[in-house]
Order: structure tokens, then C-alpha cells, then sequence
């Protein structure tokens, strides 16, 4: 029979190992994202799958914010963040620091999220505004396009949903290099 | 040069393709899911994914709904759906009709997705209730429970980022199989 596990039996980690544990080498960036619950929701998920640090650039909401709270549960004290004004600042940044970028997009040349493979770099992924998406002045800089297939009549799938998919995407294949 | 593709260039299903596609057999059930804007979210990626049909269960609202239509962008006209009282009910019909149930909870005999491998079946992925999880008692009647590795502080990841990424995963080897 399977029994549902409480909180404490989930082992999970406390935040203070949490800053002391080995991330994955992938930086989330969020370019001018205007939800404040998907801003909350991607510092979750980044927590459940060790990321390294999220970037908030342009009008993208910021920490400590109420509504940013009510979907990120504390995930705001756990995962690193900071702020870059501009976008491509940020990408600036993170080329000088060595990681590779890639935007999540529909885009010409774009590499189905399924045959991903750039999982041994420094990488970082770049996740656009509700409705505009990332700006094609970021896709420029960028080393890549990573596009999640898709089949129904939607244009693309919520951003939040967007985040959790890449990131598990990573993070599963972390797992099996530890089988 | 990666260059961003408007929407008529995604070659999209239209809301009458759609109807006539061959989906994935799978059945999302929601059990008693409170958030609506989670609801809409479920819309948008069972459409993205193909998803057979999404049952509602209990508590989980149902279109139409101004605050479902906000997510779901016109989802809940593609997407078919049905609702039960209860989601033992729910549990009871698809067993009838031969779909294997899982759960996506934590619990004790649970496999993780990324070793899941029941992907010839017609299968019901149960998710559920934002604070309490899938009810016990649905888990009792499930054939399966699927559970999503995490490795950080929080208990569990928002139910419609565990959606995408579930279905995803299923999504996914889809895709393999056609290559």
C-alpha cells in the first residue's frame, strides 16, 4: 500500500543546507516577466531542482514582495537572486562569466527541448514576458534557442509551466548520471 | 540567426483539427483542486500535450469560468473535459474503461517519474488538492503512485508546474518514438 509521506519524512533539505549543497551550473533569467506568481512559482521550482540563481532583469518584480510569497513559500530565502536593469546587461554578465545562453522560444533555428544535450556547460536560460516572450535583441546574443515541442492549438504553454518543464528536463538528467 | 516565429508560423492545430487528432491516452483528474488560475493552467498543457480528456473532481471549478478562461487562453473549448462528484467516482469509471490510476503525490512505494515506464497503457494521472495533496483514500484505489524527484527545501512543486512536467515527460517519449 502506498502511504501518502508527511513533511518531515521527506528528508528535504533545511535552508541552511540548502546554501551549502552543490547546485546544478544553470542560471534562470527572467526578461521583464510582469506576473508576480510566475516570478514566485519559478523561485520554487528553482529551489526543488538546485539552481543556482535566478536573475530579475527589467520590470520583472523583485524580493521581498507579498505576492511573489504567496507562490514561492520561502523559496526567495533559499535560492540566490539578483537584478540587472537591462536584459542584455545581464547577458553580458553571464557571457564574461562563461555560460553558455539559451532562450526559450519558438524560433527558426531553435533545438527541441528532447535533444537538448549542452548538459555538461555553464548555462543559462533565458524565459521572456507573458506576451512578448524574450526580446529578439536577447535571442541575438544568445547561443542558442531551446524550443519545448508542442502539438495542440496554443501558441505556448504558461511560463511557470515553461520553467518547470526545462528545469526538469536538467534535472533529470542529473539523475541519471547518479544511476 | 535565431529568429522568434509569430504565431501563424507555429503551424498550430485549429480548435476543429484538434477535435480530430489522435490524442495521447491520458486522462488528467483533478481532485479537488482549489485554485482555479491552476484549473486553467491544467487547460493550457493538456492541450500543448494532446491530453485525451481532463476530468474535475469535488471542489475543482469548472468551465465556464472567467477565472479558468484566464489561463486556459481558450483551452477549455479544445481540451475535453467531464466532472464528478467525488474522485473516487472518477477512480471508479476510468478503472471500468481499463485506464491503469496513478497518483503524483510522495509516498512510500512511489516511482520516481523519471523512471516511470507505463507509457503503453491508457493511463489517469491523479493531482491533487493544492494543500492536502491526492486524498488517501484515491491513492488506495490507485494502481500507482508517480512522485517527481526534488532535491531542495520545499515539500512539493505547484500543482500545475507537477502537471506540465508530468505531462511532459509522457509527451516526450512520444516524441522518441517517431524518431
Amino acid at each position: 500500500m502506498n502511504q501518502k509521506l508527511k513533511n518531515e519524512e521527506l528528508n528535504r533539505l533545511s535552508v541552511d543546507e540548502f546554501k551549502h549543497t552543490v547546485k546544478q551550473a544553470v542560471v534562470v533569467v527572467l526578461d521583464n516577466v510582469r506576473s508576480l506568481n510566475n516570478v514566485g512559482s519559478a523561485f520554487r521550482t528553482a529551489d526543488a531542482f538546485l539552481i543556482e540563481e535566478i536573475i530579475l532583469c527589467g520590470v520583472t518584480g523583485t524580493p521581498p514582495n507579498k505576492e511573489i510569497e504567496k507562490t514561492a513559500l520561502g523559496a526567495t530565502s533559499t535560492v540566490k537572486w539578483s537584478y540587472f536593469k537591462t536584459t542584455l546587461d545581464a547577458a553580458e554578465f553571464l557571457t564574461q562569466k562563461k555560460y553558455k545562453l539559451f532562450a526559450v522560444e519558438q524560433a527558426t533555428k531553435s533545438t527541441p527541448l528532447n535533444t537538448f544535450n549542452s548538459f555538461d556547460e555553464k548555462i543559462a536560460l533565458f524565459f521572456g514576458n507573458e506576451v512578448y516572450g524574450v526580446e529578439q535583441e536577447v535571442i541575438n546574443v544568445c547561443d542558442g534557442v531551446i524550443e519545448i515541442p508542442q502539438a495542440g492549438t496554443k501558441h505556448s504553454l504558461n511560463i511557470s509551466v515553461s520553467i518547470g518543464i526545462v528545469l526538469w528536463e536538467i534535472f533529470r538528467h542529473s539523475l541519471k548520471k547518479e544511476l
